[in-house]
């Protein structure tokens, strides 16, 4: 399983978040009014970010963490992706939603997520604590009418 | 919690999932050929049915239980509701995808769900299990920028 | 080409429109508070009605419109729909958004859509009019890989 | 009203299509096989490129015009969008499918969209051509209640 958490120093988390906070900056939300950063730490160290955009029809609506999948997608780095780091100002920091784990479940086995907000309060949680039996390509396959 | 499986005998269940089973014959589902079906039970004992519809353009598809909410809310049936049952062909059956659980954490604090298929298996499993830390109301105003 | 219009007086237009008023009544919009009924006028002179829910995580909000199309469809009534009446307070009365338009072509090659609001104002139009090359599964299928 | 499409040569469109060719090849699209790449043209001449990606669970499923505004929002250069190119391999040339259109005018009064496939055949459209009467801010305002 994984535990790279110690790889993180308080330094070093603190420095990611911020990353994410700057990052939703860039968010499109005037109609929540809930800023998202989502930034990913390649095995490399190098780091892609994204925010959330919103839309007036609320339904189409992406979050930050989504619109990061869109883009390490097209990129071509998301098997080198080792942490999703995840800024919102809400205190407990916000886990992703069930959209969000659906779609990193799509993509990853399992993923650490660093949740944080600018009070310095910040948590790790892993994608299979936060979504146990997440609907998957085999159970499709498994259950598609011929 | 939740415990009133014991209520559901072996009868009823097969019933509650052959209910669900027809259900998901009137899916719209070319595209995936997964066919949903979804049944509420309420407390008295009546039961309120969907299924799920799909479009060509796949991201404006609709789960079966995310119909039901939606047909629940209309009728003003939420808060009767005891029991979720879903039926999939897929083995082992599929529990409600991320979408549908963050849609059911809006109206329900926890829920019992009843997954099946037709081949007699059969499992059941609470919204919280599901899906741990989902994102809610209190965190959305909590992180709102003013 | 549709022209049923003809057939609505404006004492029946005014019912369809109070009714689809009450409808907007059981939407779930905490978030937007943009209340939305609608209701599907079948060619018995059934009518099917429909309201929108939202959802915390904006991007699983649902209109009415698509809410009204999965229950109709679940009910086996889509081939008989004659005509959608859309209830808001804007003004001018709101036509459906984009997502709403691309799940109409689904099922109808042209639909006559009533919308109006609660000043007395109100429009029709029809699906051709307002979705003009429409994504298709012809087009899909055409443009598929192997 | 937009007419820059004279300032595209043959050779010119011709290229930019063969640019959103290469970004469908990036496309995570195992479920429909429909691969979209979207290229937005900047006024600096620079481009911005995505493709669309899919999900287990169809509605979440995300178009490369969407996935393409979330990352020109986030890099803070939709206001310097020129033109926007959609490839797709059907004929005729896809347009953006609702979810798309209704994203498009929530950043964008018109836009000059150019749609291509590998056989040679394009066509230019407008975005106020394929969406007349977009649902818009004004009329969110306009119909909340208090």
């Amino acid at each position: 399983m994984i535990d790279i958490r110690e790889r993180y120093t308080t330094q070093h988390i603190s420095e990611l978040l911020k990353e994410a906070e700057v990052a939703s900056k860039r968010a499109h939300a005037p109609y929540s009014k809930f800023y998202v950063g989502a930034v990913a730490v390649l095995k490399s160290g190098e780091r892609v970010s994204a925010s959330n955009f919103e839309n007036v029809s609320y339904g189409l609506s992406c979050c930050a963490e989504r619109n990061l999948m869109a883009r390490l997608n097209h990129d071509q780095c998301v098997k080198d992706v080792e942490l999703l780091v995840v800024y919102t100002k809400a205190s407990p920091p916000s886990a992703p939603c069930g959209m969000c784990r659906q779609v990193l479940v799509e993509f990853f086995d399992d993923l650490l997520i660093l949740m944080g907000n600018d009070r310095g309060e910040h948590r790790f949680l892993t994608l299979r604590t936060l979504f146990p039996e997440g609907f998957n390509r085999a159970e499709l396959i498994s259950g598609q009418t011929d």
